[in-house]
């Protein structure tokens, strides 16, 4: 690597993106590391301002993530949940003790006019977390998703209906005005910039969001740091989540290499599981084939050094 | 009592007027007995609107009341206040997680456009609790606590600062054009009340606010069911709260005699404890002595039973 290249930028989803963002944290200086997550699966439920993948990686990089679940926080107790049902309340969504303290205190805040960068950063200093987490915006933006039962709202197809409709296409409402937020920009800016991470996460509901965001796809083209994605397909599927299911749906093939081909034009590397790499090329993105499931810690530094490995040896070239 | 005659209508405050309320509810057949409650100590904190007075009230009828604290339900666990303090929230006011649920769907529900009256009386239904609890009015109304410091909001006074302050004087804002809730009008203009029961509340803050409601007092005065008014003061002091002392910082003398004569105007009947009895007398009320605390449940029916035969003599007289 460059001497002086040292910032890492990581682009997240929820719980795979934040696996890897764990590992990077780990075999980085945690100040090195910038972790932007998609806020389109964020909403309001309750009067709250919900954002679970900003949680989600920062519960998993404070450690204190509910491994079970892959959401919300560890030894979670839902006593409010409980007494919510008692009173006919809404409870499809699920959101435990210590949990909602997190959307109540971030809904207070942004109600008295603080932005969500600022409150996540504080919170993630009150939680003890030494990298820096960014939503992708301090703009509203909202993904909706057309099912064969037409619009729904994220949440509702993701949750409420467990994604069982048929997808067809996703949209991303206000992307067209939203800029990114001011750390995810200078991050794009840094000159110190060592490698931008695409993580392991759903490409149409986690990354797809961050990529339409106004000049982000463009700045990750131009960008002098290599530009490294991580396959969130491993043998043909998708290690939670919908991402095979949606690919299906959309008539794609579920491999690798559909995943790399929707990253093709600003990628420089991709690193994708061993039983994924046989045969698998493409134009000017340079392959990398590793153990990419995350099972334990050891495997996340492992994959977080694959992918610096990778950038460092992209920028050396 | 007079045949027909059935209704019960207690105006009650917080802890000591619930006790009585559930005692009530023991003795009477619950569907004869209306409570309704103070809403001027309700404030609006981390963005949910809270009612103090009506879910003690509520609680203390559903069983589930707490009764070390007064306030709060039963069996409570503190985790969402342990979270929020981590992230830096305000945890002045303490919220138990299931207390917060109630607090939660409330607040959802009044921004829905329900009426608080319509939400207590679904809770009500939800919890087990089998006579009516109303809140005093469905609009507005906000105590505030003159103190040597200026103008405090009720549960600055009465939580933040422990009612350390000293009072000068009280006022309700919004109360000059708060009508009481539908329902309270309607058990006012009940032809078949059997008494009206002023509860062993605090005067000043529980109430007062009930009475300064538009037409109440008139109400009172007029109403052809007698009205009876239970003491809060016991041996020259306060069971719990803050009454002695506000007593005291308004130069008024810590007895069942001054608080009787705050009430002479529209009380029919005023039931003492043995203690406070002796040469008390007010020109055109009933007095009443015998054992007020209400340690035990067999207390509060005893009590509620006094209250009842108070008023039974009155109407049959």
């Amino acid at each position: 690597m460059s001497r002086g290249r040292r910032t890492v930028l990581a682009l997240s989803g929820g719980i795979g993106g934040a696996k890897l963002a764990l590992g990077l944290s780990l075999v980085l200086d945690p100040a090195n590391l910038v972790v932007v997550a998609n806020t389109g699966d964020d909403f309001q439920h309750l009067g709250l301002s919900i954002s679970p993948d900003i949680d989600t990686v920062m519960y998993t990089l404070a450690g204190i993530n509910n491994p079970v679940t892959g959401w919300g926080r560890r030894d979670e107790t839902w006593r409010f949940m409980e007494a919510l049902e008692q009173l006919g309340g809404e409870t499809w969504f699920r959101l435990g003790d210590t949990d909602l303290a997190t959307n109540m205190e971030r809904t207070r805040r942004l109600t008295a006019g603080d932005t969500l960068s600022d409150i996540t950063a504080d919170f993630c200093r009150r939680l003890g977390v030494r990298c820096r987490v960014l939503p992708m915006s301090d703009v509203v933006v909202r993904t909706r998703v057309k099912t064969g039962q037409g619009w729904l709202d994220f949440q509702d197809y993701f949750v409420r209906y467990q994604c069982a409709p048929v997808v067809e296409d996703f949209s991303f409402a206000g992307v067209e005005s939203a800029t990114p937020s001011r750390g995810f920009l200078a991050a794009l800016a840094d000159p110190a910039l060592r490698a931008i991470v695409i993580c392991p996460s759903n490409p149409f509901i986690s990354i797809d969001p961050i990529l339409s965001l106004r000049g982000v796809r463009d700045a990750l083209r131009t960008s002098a740091a290599p530009v490294i994605a991580v396959s969130p397909i491993i043998g043909g599927q998708a290690v939670k989540g919908p991402t095979a299911k949606m690919m299906r749906e959309l008539g794609l093939s579920v491999t690798a290499a559909t995943v790399g081909e929707r990253y093709a034009d600003f990628v420089d590397g991709y690193v994708v599981d061993d039983r994924d790499a046989v045969g698998l090329s493409l134009p000017g993105v340079e392959i990398r084939a590793t153990k990419t499931l995350m099972q334990t810690l050891d495997d996340r530094k492992h994959l977080a050094r694959a992918v610096l490995d990778l950038a460092d040896e992209l920028s050396a070239s």
